[in-house]
């Protein structure tokens, strides 16, 4: 293999040549049973991605795999596992998955091994998770800690707590339950923390402040906030030094403040948004669940990973996905994409996949920093099935606009309880529904009433799986996460900075020190009371 | 008056002006502290709709005002209220505005007064809740009532949810906490009832069972859920008669079970996302809050509704909100619309919206039935700030699409608790982040490096408010539903009626009773193991 070249996603013949392709496919014409078996793609702990209600048939898919090579995606995906710079607005590699696994070579910074150093602070979370859990270590008072508080905000705070939200069930039937409840601070508005403090039992409580960079407005504001509660709570108050890990970069400030239990690390080559691997998960996922099921969900995530060094498009999940995405924004013009899980575990999941994909990819330049003219990341949205139905697919069905789906469903539910009502089981009608949205999206229905006309030729894929276990949870969360990179690496941009963010901070910090102020700051500042 | 007329968005002059309007202003030389003064508009319950942050100038409003005037807006708001079949597609009045007071003429339906009707279903939930308050109305055990489950789907969980969810931390703060804490039962994947009945002290909890039809599949078997666990429940189990009341309407089959505590009623004149001012919110939030704060909450939508009679557009936040709607969906061509409110409080307010706006105009058909030839509604979606910041702001500011902004805030938190850190206070620091993003959306920021450049000229409107109070919530709440109501007679469709949900029903039926099946339907189905 030689140099990877980088061109904008304009710039490649496959692109031109799936512009030009007439006709488009009808998916009512498309959607057979044949397909359905066929279009089929194993997508890591044992899940299956299939695209066979998407509007791309065998010329289509053939162009998508003409695009992938021209834009060298399982390449880049390659050399971003051997320690490439693929963040080049920061100038850093990009190693979310070396925190699953040994994928490619031996990634050495400052000398050292960093597969070594994300396994060993694992190995410490899991080490110090089990002193908690044995009782050997505990609260100020000598409570056993029940309960774990994550104080972070973004990918501090979205993955974690969907992939805790995703396993607390899970736990509940396999093992009577998390060794520890988690509950989750993140917003700056004091509403949250007092809320969320005011009904836990602090004696009982430890608390994960997560904060990379350690400079976190939102969390070292939130943190003040956990230890002024703790020193005003009971007689004499509790000490917040004996009820504090923290979880932060070697070199921030946090590393080296008192007042934690101990303090884990990361590194600046895991982004927040894909650092639900690393101990910013890994810390609040081992004390509430154990080591096993993070190891699993590490396992499941690896196997995705793996998956996806697989050059042929219609053996890479999340290759297929990614280039199906890129021909439904790019080809078509669909701005959005609407995200709908068939668990009510995955309840919080759409909220991360919009900071994973919206973050990585709503960029307007490419890597070399030149504006693109074409769209880049879609808006993505969703919330679980059957819900939605019952909400806003009456806009996905009759609406002006396509609004391209991605479900995921597992054949069977987390619990094992389960009741017959009117001649099937509840799971059983969950699926019955799953299964007719997806054809009703894709086939539509004549009507003579218009009001009761269904165009149909809303396209949608399907994530399907056994069960939501750990496992199938990591492969679910790394698929998307790799769709993801290889749709950065197709529209040519650099998918793992995030200096949009950068431009709120500074106004903020202008508004709170009133000075510098833009006149209309300053008014608005005033109406909503700062200062 | 005469009679009203009907005619699609693009047959008017004002619409075809506005499309031809040029220049078309520019933020950043619109933004100065004035218009931030000037452009605020009372939206009842202390509230205040701002739009100095929306793309238009005088030109743009004064042609807004003409559309209002071509399209009868207000003319037709008015004829709902005074009992117009404006839900034509299911030939029905729309009374939601009346369960909070009468506006405009006394409405009949069979005789019977539907303003005494809505409030006579209120006065007997009020002295139901008073009698379980008080330990009159226990569990099957005698044990009092602490804890209500709503167990209803869409318009019977969401705005009830949210509802609840952004009132529960102002009750802990003023009344010592809600008289009952609420749980929802909604999704018919059994791991949800599952869930939320193994965390419940069952004999200590009433359920509310919601469904106008009473025929509802996830409903009703949610509830046959709940009979089945009760009655497997302690030794001898409980009577799940003495644990439940309904909701419905009077001709439902739910309406003649057996079963029930109580029945309380509501009419087909109230539609599933409009009802969380009647008895379908009602009974859940004067269980959990009481009498007072629900009457408060009326009292406030009240306020919004009879604001939204006023012809003046710049009198009118409702109607303005809407017609800059209408300007960004069709003249800019923005296909989506993201609901910012910072207030932890209000964190599931956005999907409560997004049921009331995508369900409502998410239409292809105007109110005859013609296909339409311009976008309607948008896709709605959103997140708390600070907490969406650190998510998806980053494609809001720098991706390749424009998507509107809706921010709400408050100078006050729910709670009194707050802590000074680096100078300021938690909520001085959110307003701060508030008042920063508006800004930063507008005006942007030029920089040498492309990946810090800001391109501004994002809109945002504002409606900020003293505090979350149940007042002011349901000023906000009814603001959103008046503006919906609006561009729905702006684009000239039914903003009444769901007939896009049909479909996936009847398939469901299909894959259940496996009969009719269409093939591709069949193999979804075994694939996800149904049968």
């Amino acid at each position: 293999m030689g140099a990877l070249s980088y061109h904008n996603l304009d710039r490649t013949d496959s692109f031109r040549k799936l512009k030009a392709l007439r006709p488009r496919p009808r998916l009512r014409d498309l959607l057979e049973p044949e397909r359905v078996r066929s279009c089929s793609i194993p997508a890591g702990g044992g899940l299956v991605y299939n695209y066979a209600a998407k509007s791309v048939n065998g010329d289509i898919v053939g162009l998508l795999q003409e695009l992938a090579f021209e834009q060298e995606l399982v390449d880049k995906y390659r050399a971003l596992v051997n320690g490439a710079v693929m963040n080049t607005g920061e100038q850093r590699m990009v190693l979310h998955h070396l925190c699953r696994g040994q994928l490619g070579r031996e990634i050495l910074a400052g000398g050292k091994d960093l597969r070594r150093f994300y396994v060993e602070q694992q190995e410490r979370i899991s080490a110090f998770a089990e002193k908690v859990h044995a009782g050997e270590v505990r609260g100020s008072t000598g409570k056993p800690f029940m309960y774990v508080v994550q104080v972070g905000i973004g990918g501090s705070d979205l993955g974690p707590r969907a992939l805790y939200l995703a396993l607390e069930r899970f736990a509940r039937e396999e093992h009577d339950g998390p060794r520890m409840e988690a509950r989750f601070i993140s917003n700056v508005d004091p509403d949250e923390p007092n809320d969320v403090l005011n009904r836990l039992d602090l004696e009982a409580t430890l608390f994960v402040l997560v904060s990379k960079s350690g400079t976190t407005q939102e969390t070292l504001t939130n943190a003040a906030f956990v230890r002024e509660k703790m020193a005003d709570s009971g007689a004499g108050g509790l000490d917040p030094g004996k009820h504090m890990v923290a979880v932060t970069g070697e070199d921030s400030p946090l590393a080296r403040e008192e007042g934690f239990l101990d303090v884990f690390f990361i590194d600046n080559f895991i982004g927040g948004r894909y650092s639900s691997s690393s101990a910013v998960g890994g810390t609040l996922l081992t004390l509430s669940f154990g080591r096993g099921v993070f190891e699993n969900f590490l396992e499941g995530a690896h196997e995705a990973d793996r998956l996806g060094l697989e050059p042929d498009l219609t053996r890479n999940a999340a290759l297929m996905d990614a280039l199906i995405g890129i021909y439904e924004r790019n080809v078509l013009g669909y701005p959005v994409t609407a995200v709908l899980p068939y668990s009510q575990a995955l309840n919080r999941f759409p909220a991360h996949l919009q900071q994973l994909d919206m973050e990585s990819n709503g960029k307007r330049v490419n890597r070399f920093g030149e504006p693109v003219s074409y769209a880049t990341g879609p808006v993505v949205y969703g919330e679980p099935g059957t819900n939605g139905q019952h909400s806003f697919y009456q806009l996905l069905h009759q609406g002006t606009d396509t609004i391209p789906l991605q479900f995921i469903g597992f054949k069977r539910p987390q619990h094992r309880f389960d009741v017959e009502f009117s001649g099937s089981s509840s799971q059983m009608k969950l699926n019955a529904n799953l299964a007719a949205q997806i054809v009703a999206f894709a086939k539509g229905k004549a009507d003579e009433n218009p009001n009761r006309h269904f165009p149909g030729e809303r396209p949608s894929s399907l994530i399907r799986g056994e069960r939501l276990t750990p496992k199938s949870l990591g492969a679910l969360l790394a698929h998307f996460e790799n769709k993801v990179m290889f749709q950065g690496f197709a529209w040519n941009i650099n998918s793992f900075d995030q200096e949009g963010v950068q431009l709120g901070k500074s106004l903020t910090r202008q508004a709170l020190e009133a000075r510098d102020m833009d006149p209309a700051l300053r008014k608005y500042a005033e109406l909503l009371g700062v200062r």
